[in-house]
Parts: structure tokens; sequence; C-alpha cells
């Protein structure tokens, strides 16, 4: 089970053209391509992968457009993106075996993650998730006419376009489509699920799943889906090779082996950031106390050393 | 194998906002879970769906913002739309499945079609299809200059606004995702797969797929995933009960059943639409010469007495 950051897909510093995203993709198949070609006859990879970067460029195009289109919910911006970066990594994954001359077929799916209505990120102004454009105080006004049951927050101190929209960011409960899933790796599909975290869905009390405004972070829902296949191995990828102790500060210092009563002491003293190293830090601890093998935290380009061992950051148990 | 209609998701008159479109596809899923509880132990069920309403409106948007956010290629738009349709569609028709205390899974796919590059449709000004907005001479003439290879063509012979964008619309070869779907439907999932007349990609010589910017029309790429799904049955649900001969005209008359050299000839005396129910009727008349069983033109809200033979138009070998 492999989580991909949002370096994956878009640099930081890119604008987001179909191009850019297209040779991104390529870069990442081409580094996933060598891992399955190491695969035994028995071994799977399942892929999942951030969307912030697209959803939020989303968001913006529908709010921009916003009278002569109707806007769609946030529920269905996310599953677009999984249409859109599920393609994007299919095409360079499938394109990259046939180099190799590998006959595993890649597809992603349309996949959903059950959330719980009673989780503290929807109670309140507990949401955490900033989405969309910088506003104004004026817009938020605007906007909360139309949308009394949005949640703004000042997200920077100073300057006039200084509010985001926040929404709750949920822990994941469940994968909805777990069951497919598992028949598909079965079947020896390398599978591409949970996409951006997953499409937030509530189970209502008529036994229906309904889509909800929020968004879930993309390693915890990785790890529900680990939990799933029944992977022993979850390797999360990001632009870092190790995680780091005093990020930042003349101490800091990388960590290549931790175990999880110790992970849960540096989450404890602050030393992962809560939007980043945190949840991947989480996501990991989950893993191994689930009953998981290997969870490793390490970066993209380094995805065939870190499974060797020789690099990455390994929670384990003790 | 069930082709569904732009009905299916959205209605002509409606602006096509979230609710809506959860609406329709709500009431599509009722009457497919009626046809799934139907089904015998063996029996398996595949769907493929249109996209013109929700890509002409992301089309419209990616433009609107395209200051702000770069525009995405329409393989990219085509892929969005699959998660986003494949997302309401799964969501609901698994809803009404829990319900009948129906144990299937339900996933869409993202899902590739190949086409060929020595297409007609790619020669000249043969593109056929219209995208996007309808756009001034002034317009057309601007976004010439960053796009040479656009093709623009006068689609109302008055008013200033005449003209619209035209891509090719050439014919479906494969399904990339063919040996994925196989194991998929094998497997017991009821996959949604083609959406939109699947993704368009043509082949390089370097062996890689890549994506092109076309529409497909989705009946004949559903024909296609019903060869590869060796489906019995293909069912093509639009907004007629049956088809229709001398549409419009005084000597109107629906068919409930014609050979394929009935429909063959019917096609070349001009009965049917060329952006409607022409392909359709093609579709049907390949799927029977592939070898399929039965290939029948209904309504959505007929689909069952469809399947009995007791409506919608066959069409037959001879």
């Amino acid at each position: 089970m492999v989580a991909l950051g949002g370096n994956a897909i878009k640099q930081a510093h890119e604008k987001g053209t179909t191009l850019e995203q297209f040779l991104n993709c390529k870069k990442t198949a081409t580094l996933l391509a060598q891992v399955v070609k190491r695969m035994g006859p028995e071994d799977r990879l399942v892929i999942t992968h951030g969307n912030g970067p697209q959803v939020g460029n989303l968001a913006v195009q529908q709010d921009m457009a916003k009278d002569a289109i109707p806007p769609q919910d946030l529920d269905i911006l996310g599953a677009m993106t999984q249409g859109q970066i599920g393609y994007m990594l299919q095409q360079m994954l499938d394109n990259q075996l046939r180099d190799l001359g590998v006959r595993m077929p890649v597809v992603a799916v349309v996949n959903r993650v059950q959330v719980n209505r009673n989780d503290p990120e929807f109670q309140g102004e507990n949401a955490s998730k900033p989405v969309g454009n910088f506003l104004t105080e004026a817009e938020v006004k605007e906007i909360k006419k139309k949308h009394p049951e949005y949640i703004f927050k000042k997200v920077k101190p100073t300057g006039e376009r200084c509010w985001r929209r926040v929404v709750p960011s949920p822990d994941p409960v469940a994968n909805v489509e777990a069951e497919a899933i598992k028949r598909m790796v079965d079947a020896g599909i390398i599978v591409i699920a949970s996409g951006g975290g997953g499409i937030p869905v509530v189970l209502d009390p008529d036994g229906h799943n309904r889509g909800v405004e929020a968004v879930i972070d993309k390693d915890l829902a990785g790890e529900r889906l680990a939990e799933v296949v029944n992977a022993d191995t979850f390797l999360i990828l990001t632009d870092v090779e190790r995680v780091k102790l005093n990020f930042g500060k003349p101490d800091e210092r990388q960590i290549s082996r931790m175990t999880i009563a110790e992970a849960k002491r540096y989450l404890k003293e602050g030393h992962f950031l809560a939007g980043s190293m945190g949840p991947k830090v989480k996501a990991c601890i989950r893993f191994i106390e689930w009953g998981g093998k290997r969870a490793i935290i390490s970066s993209l380009d380094k995805v065939t050393e870190a499974l060797d061992g020789k690099t990455g950051t390994e929670i384990v148990k003790g």
C-alpha cells in the first residue's frame, strides 16, 4: 500500500497545467513501475494519492463561473479529482508497465470513505481544513448570506484577503468500497483508490450513504485502505527522505526508526506539523497497531531504497 | 450491459445543480436496482453513461476562470466527469441495493477508450462534435491566436454567438481497461465504465497511450464494452420508448422490431439523427453483428418492460 504525496502529481511552484501534471505523474509512475517489477507473483500494489491543489483549483473555477454554472458540492469536486488524478496515474503507470513488459492491469476507482456525523470536526467552529480562495471580510459576508452554514476563519494575521472557508476534516471510519477493492486486488489488479482521502460520506439513519462537505486526510484514509486489502507494508511517500525531530531548529535530526511509543511522545511534544507530518506519523502508528508489518515514511524518489530498508523512517511496534 | 442516456443524470430543462443530478440518479438507480433484483446468481450488470451536459459545464467553468487557473485538456475533463457521474450513480445504486437487501458491490472505474489517429474525424475540418460555449467571431479569432489547431464551426445560421468549437468524434476501437473490467465483472462487481464514451486515447508508436482532444459517442463505446464483458443483452436507455420512422412527420410511426438489414436501410434513408438516434441504432447493429443476443433501445422508465420484451425497439439478426 503506497500513499503518494502532493509532489507526485504537482510541484508546489507549478501552476498545474495538464502537461505539468502528466510529467510529474510520469516520473512517479516510472518509480512505481520499478516497485511492480520487483514484486513476486503473490504480491499486490494498491495506490492512494492526495488532491489538495487539484480540488482547490476546481473550487476556484466553480466559484468564478458561479453566475453561469451551478457550483458542485465538495463531495462532487472530490469525485472529479479522483477521475482526474486517477486517469493521469493510471495512464502513466500502465505505459511504464508496458515498457517493462509487465502485464498487470491498473485501474482507478471512485471511492467513498465513511466518516462519523458526530466527529468533533463537525461540531461548531471546530472545522480545520481550509479550502478554496483567500477572501476579504466583505466577500465572507456575501457568501454567508447564501450559505449561512459555511465556516470561515482568519488564516493570515494581516492583509485584506486573510479569510478562508474551512471544512471539517473528520477521521476516516471505513472504506465503503472495501469489498469491491478486495476482490479487485485478489483478481491481480493494481488499484488506485481512496484518492484525496476518499469522497466523504456519512451513513444516514435510513441506511443510505450521503456525501458531506468535508475533506479527509489522505494518509489516514490510506491507512484504512491498507487494512481493507490486508497490506503488510504501508509506505507513505512525501518530499522528505526521513521524518525529522526539532524540524527547522538548530538541533534538527533525522529519525530512521521509532517505536509506536516514541512516535506518540513526539506527536504530543509537537514535533510534527498538524496538516503535514502529523497525520502521516499517526497513520503509521495505526497501521502497526492494527497488525501491519512495516510502516515507512520516505520520499518518492527513494521508494526502492525505502522498501529495501536503506532509508526512510520506519515506525515499529516496540 | 446498459447504456444510460443524458436524462438519467440531468433533465434538459435543469441547470445541473448537485441536488438535481443526485435526484435524477436516484430515480435511475431505483429502476436499475429492480433489474439487479431480478438477476440470477450468474447474471451480471455493467453500466455506461453519457456526460454531455457535465463536460460542457466543466469546460465553461474552466474557460471562465482561465486567467487564474490553467484550464485542463478535454481528456482530463472527461476523466473528471467519470468521477463525478460515477460517484452519483454508484452512491445512489448502492443505496437502493441496500434497501432491497442485495449485497453486490458497485464501482465506477476510470476508463480509457482507444481511437485511431487516422480516423476521418481527425482529418482537416471533419471534426463534428460541438463542445463548450457559443462564441462570437471575435472570440473565435482570439482563441485561434492561442490555439491555432482548434476548429470552429458556425452552428447557427444567425445571431452574434453562432460559433462553437468542434472536436473529433472518432469511432471507438478498443476499451483499454478491458482486462480489468472483465476480471471485476467475473468477481461479481457491478461496474460503471466507459463514462462519457470513455477517455479518448491514441496508441503512439512507442507503445504508450496518450490522451487526445476528442469526444467518443457513448453508445458506440458502450457497444465495445458490451463485447469486452461478453454481454448477451445490450440495452440503450434514452427518453423515447421506441425508435421512430419519419420522426416528426405526419406519417411518423414507432418500430418494435427491425432486422439489421432494415436498420441499415433506415439509417441510409436518414430516419435517425446523427448525434442522437443514429449512433444508438448503429451500436445495436454492431452488437448483433458481433454475436450479441439482444439489442434493445427503449426509455429509462420502461427498463423492466423492455427487458421483458413488452416495449422498446429490438434490433434482430434477420
